[in-house]
Order: C-alpha cells, then structure tokens, then sequence
C-alpha cells in the first residue's frame, strides 16, 4: 500500500508518524481543560469529540460516544464501528475531501497540548514473550545452559500488573523505594532503588469483552489497537521479593504508554509471523495466520540538560508470541477479560547487543556499563528521559507510534525514616 | 462490649451473624430485578437504597449516593460519613428505636433474595501473609529446612491477582483448563484441572484512596472493612506456570468473596496483635497498635447431593502480617491504590492440621486423602460445594461474615480439542 494523501499537508511527508494510513486514536485536554477524543494526522488532531458533538461525525447510531474524552466506550461498540469510524474519518481527511475548510476548524496542533490517558486501562497483565530478552535475563541470574525457565518455550509467560500505576507519555517518574537486601548483606535495608530500569514493549488494547476461553483468531479480532509501553522496573527490589509469586512493588511505580492508540487496521499491511519454534504449541495457542507486526522500534536516553543517545534499535517481529497468542492464553482458564484491559508484550530484544530492550541487558547486569553522549550509564539515573519511539515502515510513508517520554524524578523520603 | 438489642427480634438471637453490633454492608437484587444496598439484620436485610430515595436516611448531604445498588460512592465518602451512617442506621434499628413500623416495610428476608457484588473490584491483590500456610506449601515443595522464602520474614509477600474473576457467593465455579505438565511428562498436555483447590482468606476492602506510600496507620485507616474470600487454585497448571512470574492462570477462573461487607469499626472490639517475629521489621511495616483481628473461621466440603463436612477451623489471628501492613507494603513503591481495591490476605492455616486453609496442606498435596462425610478428599471434585464462614465471637453474640459459598461445575471442553 503506498501513502494515502491527506488535504492536511503535513501528513504527506515521508518522515511524519501520522500520515492518514494510521489515523491512531489519543485523548488531549482543549484549552478549557477539558478531555476530547482525537485523530492524529501529520503534526494536528482532529478533535472528533468536537466533531461529534457538532453532529459532522456519527458514531454509529448512538449519539455522544467521545464526549468523555476517552476511547472506552467506542471500543466496546466493536469491530464493525471501528471500521465505519476509520472509513469516516478517512473520508474528511483524504486530499479529495469536500469541506476541508469546516474541518480546518476541528484542527488542534500536536505540540503544545496536553495528552492523557486515551482509555480507562482496566487490567494490566505484562508479559515476557521475547526469547532474546528471557535468554539474556536468564543467562544472567542462572548461566546459559539454564537461562529459559522449562515452560517458556511452551506458553506465554505472564504475570498481572497494577492498572492504577499506567500513566501517559509525559508523566514525570518518582524513583522507588522499597526494601533491597544485596547478596552479601544480613538483612534487607529501605531505600530508593539503585537498579531502576526501562522495559521497551508494546502493549495491545483489548476492545471487546471475553467471558471463558477463545481461539486465537477470536483473541487477534478483539485486540483494538496497539501503544508503545515502558515497564519501568526497579531491579534490586525484583530480586529480593520475587521468589515465590513474582515481580510486586518492582514493577507498580509506573508504567508509562504512548498517548496514541494505533489501530490494528492501520498495522495490516505490516503483518509478521512468529518465527518458527522448538516446540509444537498445543492447538489452543496455535495461530492461523500471522499475527505480529513489522515495527521498527527504538529508545533514547537523554541526561537532565544533556544530548539524547538512542541506545537501543529493535523489532516487534522478534516476539516469540503476538499479542493475540498472549490474549488467548489469558483466557483459557476461564478468565474475564474486558474492554480497556492491557497487554504489555514483554521486554523486546533482538539477538544483537544494541538491540536489547532494557538498560538491564545493555549493561549486562550493571557489570557493563554502556556509553552514552558525555558519560555512562548502567541503570536510569535521576534527571534522564527515556523515550520509545515505534513505526512501521512502508514505501514512502510510516505508520508510527508517536513517542512514549517519562523522566525520572528523585525518590521521596518517607515520614518513616 | 454486650450484645446491643434491636426491634428486629431475630438480630437478638446468640447465634446470628448479624446483630446490631454488626451491620454489614451487601448488595441484593429486588423483586424488579433492581440492585439496592442493603445492611443485614438478625435475618432480613434493611432496604437502605430505598430508604434514602424516600428520604428517610440522607448520606452525608449528598442524594443518591446509594442508588446504584453499589457500596463504591459510599466508601469514596470517607471514615467520618462511614461512622456517621453507621450511627444513624443503628438508630433506627435499635431497641429504642422512634420508629420500627415505618422501617419494617423496608425490610426483605435474607433467605431467598439474590447478593450481587457489593462493590466494583478495582483491582485485586493476594497476599501470602500466614507463617502456618508458607511453612506447609513450602515445606512440601522444598522441604522443612527451606520452606519459608528468604524474603518472608521480611515483608508481607503478595501478587496482583485478576479482579475480573472476582464474583459473590453463590457463583458456579466452571473447573479451569489449562497447561499441566507432570514430572514424569516430557511435554505438557491441555486438559482439566486434576488438583483444583480453595484458599480459606479474608478480604480487606480499601475504601480511600492514596497516591504514594502510606504508613501502617494510614492504611488501617483506610480499610473500609472486611469479606470471606476463597481464592480457587488449580494446583497443577500453578505448578507448570509459576516460576519465574508467579501464579497466573492457575488463580484467574474465581474468586469468590463473600456478600457482606464487614465493617471494620464492628470488629474493633476483637482486635488482635500479629505475632512475635524473629527479625526486627523494617520502620515503615511497625504496627503502631494491634491491626489484626480475632475471627473464628471454618471451611464445610459439601459432596453433590451428600452432607456437609467442617474440613478446617482457624482463625484470622493466625496471620503473621495485618492488612494494614500489606496495605502499606503495597503503598511503598508509589502504587497508587483506588477505591474498591481488594486485598486477599493469603490461606489462613493454623498450627495444627485441622486448622490448615487449602485442601493441598489438608491432604498433603494430595498424599494423604482425608475423610469427609461419604468419602474422602484430596482436592474438589466437580458438584462439591466449598462454604467458608467466619465470625468474631462476642459474650452472648457474634459478628459474622455470612457464608461464602461456590459450586464447582465441570470443566469446558474448547473447539480446539
């Protein structure tokens, strides 16, 4: 597919996220601090709460989907509303549209306003589903020879994670505290972490509601559209409080995602399979057809007042399991799943070294601290800005993700000490 | 504290639940279908939505905080408009009480009215907070020398759990599938659960919210009150699943709490100190007074048409931390906790074998089979039912937590087999 061209300008360069192939879903706050629902196109929104609202957009046939500002309740209207909206949206924006200049109107700059939350995440399940990142985790605390735990090759591993700590790119990062006790030490002590990390992921929005198991075809068709994630992760309070039950407290500071929701129809054209596996996967987790995507993902770090450093380039495609294996498998001991549940993919690394998804792995476990412009780094330091960025790259034109931006602020002191 | 009387005869009765030093909080279905809350009483249930929308008992000074049916908006209002409903509703059930023939129309019969969810679980977290219950589990899996993990002592242990699962008692209980793989085995195979079991908890339900770490006494404050909980597990696809995440599946078919809401200030007077530690805990875990409670609690197995046996007797004194102190622990990462949060407190077991809170410590993990009325037993089978009951016993009365109560119904087969 070549790129689609838009009467807005700035959509038609090559190097934009947001040409009107993608049309990705956010919610901004108006001048009057109010929550819309918007379409990303070149460097503006269409604010189509307020297009809604002045009757130039329907939503199906129910009237005020978006005036909340948030794309849950349009979500749960399903996969036929979701295609009319797009074709609608398409519609006003395409070069050939008719009144570009009622539109105009509805157009609101991307630098300068202020993204939130673009729906309620009700669950936040976090998965671990790239094998060089589980290999390279696991070489780490076990050698090689024993680096994947038994079961990874067979289903995806995943553990639930705290819905209220997601936030939106943007969001400053309090460094945690918590208890971390050193492997030479008696007793564990409190304090900020040390050891505070980043997780490149992507997450998959879940748009329609299961009630017991289903296939994953059914899993792929209920995924609405996919967000950059960061995991930001505290690896010396994981190491202490993660036997028996799993990461905890490490993993409940924040996790921050892109403020823009791309559609997985947008990611058609760049569909990729699952490479081919060790294992036979039981029939349940089998995929009909390919269900990951091609996108070209990245992280920069950037030092309080400094020069950013892209230190780490990789690849959706090397997940060992797509979002949809992931879904189904979610639900397969009966569990419910509901509209605005999350699904972060799992740290994604590629085999090479600059390709690793966490600080964790590019400093092998802190012992190798890597360069970055004017220092080194081994973990996250007070001050630095880690940003994601992700698109799929097509002939002329990309479908990107925007970016996903938090930087890390100094813990507090608690009253207690 | 001696019984308080009440004009509702039946709330004077030594052996009620739901004396009038109780008043728990539930949700029921009316005759047109139509949710209200409602508090228990001896063994009706005061119709307190509809009491508001007639005018006759005002929330605080806001209308209609309990039309519907659900206890959030209430919870949200904070201790002082808790305490002070709670003082007016015993003024009107009282002995003394100006009017008892107004009130008696607003009263349903508990036996045969339908409890929904008392709440909206925001988000669920299970603890693994009593010594007895670590000690066994780990003592079968790692042998006594190993049992309790390193980091036990410590802090209060816990993972997020699936709050979508989370249903009232009475739910059926669909027998999850999943990914089981025996030592034997060299591949895992699909199938039902073979060692599907209960955990004996109790709940506490956060009633205020918090946004950073909060110390102990902040968070007992913030502990609207407390329900049974039994966290179903299937034993073999925890098994297979746990390490390196912990359990995922294997605990996501239900939960099922009990229909009553507990308040915490009815179980002031029953107050009980965590046990002596063998290490110092660190500051922000102290407990600056006794945050535990003394609740009797017991567990009926009862066979598809047979008779009904108590498997275990414990009591919620047993645990090692309060929830005020998981709360905090939750807290100290900067998790922000929600309104309608609920947090499991972990299988409550004793010292001795009768008093153990899963039927993988009753049977040994599934070693030693033990003797129920018809039978034995070394996990559920399919038509058993599971009654957990709880109860701090007062002189002369009781405060009670009804029953909580779940059938298990076969598994489903999946198209795919």
């Amino acid at each position: 597919m070549p790129l689609m061209k838009s009467w807005v300008d700035s959509a038609n360069a090559p190097d934009t996220d947001f040409p009107l192939n993608n049309l990705p879903y956010g919610s901004f706050l108006t001048g009057d601090g109010e929550a819309h629902c918007g379409v990303a196109i070149g460097d503006a929104i269409l604010d189509v709460t307020a297009l809604e609202e002045d009757g130039l957009l329907a939503v199906a046939d129910q009237d005020e989907v978006l005036i909340f500002g948030d794309w849950t309740e349009f979500m749960a209207l399903g996969p036929k509303v979701w295609a009319r909206f797009r074709t609608d949206v398409t519609a006003l924006l395409a070069e050939d549209a008719p009144d570009p200049v009622t539109l105009a109107a509805y157009m609101v700059p991307q630098i300068g306003t202020r993204m939130v939350l673009p729906f309620e995440v009700r669950e936040y399940t976090d998965f671990y589903s790239s094998k060089h990142h589980a290999f390279n985790v696991g070489s780490m605390f076990r050698g090689p020879e024993n680096a994947l735990p038994p079961n990874w090759l067979h289903m995806p591993i995943g553990y639930n994670g705290r819905a209220s700590s997601v936030v939106v790119s943007g969001t400053d990062v309090i460094r945690p505290n918590g208890q971390i006790k050193g492997p030479d030490d008696d007793v564990p002590r409190f304090g900020p972490s040390r050891r505070f990390d980043i997780e490149l992921e992507i997450g998959a929005v879940v748009g329609q509601p299961s009630s017991g198991p289903i296939s994953v075809a059914q899993a792929f068709e209920n995924i609405f559209g996919y967000v950059l994630l960061n995991d930001w992760s505290a690896r010396d309070i994981q190491a202490w409080e993660y036997q028996p039950l799993g990461p905890f407290q490490s993993k409940a500071t924040a996790t921050t995602i892109g403020p823009w929701i791309v559609p997985a129809a947008a990611l058609e054209p760049f569909r990729a399979s699952t490479p081919e596996r060790e294992n036979v996967l039981l029939p349940y987790l089998r995929e009909p057809e390919p269900m990951l995507y091609d996108i070209a993902l990245e992280v920069g770090l950037t030092p309080d007042g400094g020069t950013e450093t892209i230190v780490s380039r990789t690849n959706y495609r090397e997940m060992y399991y797509s979002a949809a294996q992931q879904l189904a498998h979610h639900t397969v001991s009966g569990c419910p799943m509901r509209v605005g549940d999350l699904l972060g993919s799992g740290t994604i690394s590629g085999p090479d070294p600059h390709q690793r998804g966490s600080l964790l792995e590019l400093s092998w476990g802190g012992k190798e601290p890597f360069g970055i412009e004017g220092g080194t780094r081994s973990f996250v330091e007070d001050g630095d800005t880690l940003t994601l960025r992700g698109a799929a790259l097509g002939d002329g034109y990309r479908v990107g993700f925007g970016s996903c931006v938090g930087t890390v602020r100094p813990a507090v002191k608690l009253p207690e000490e």
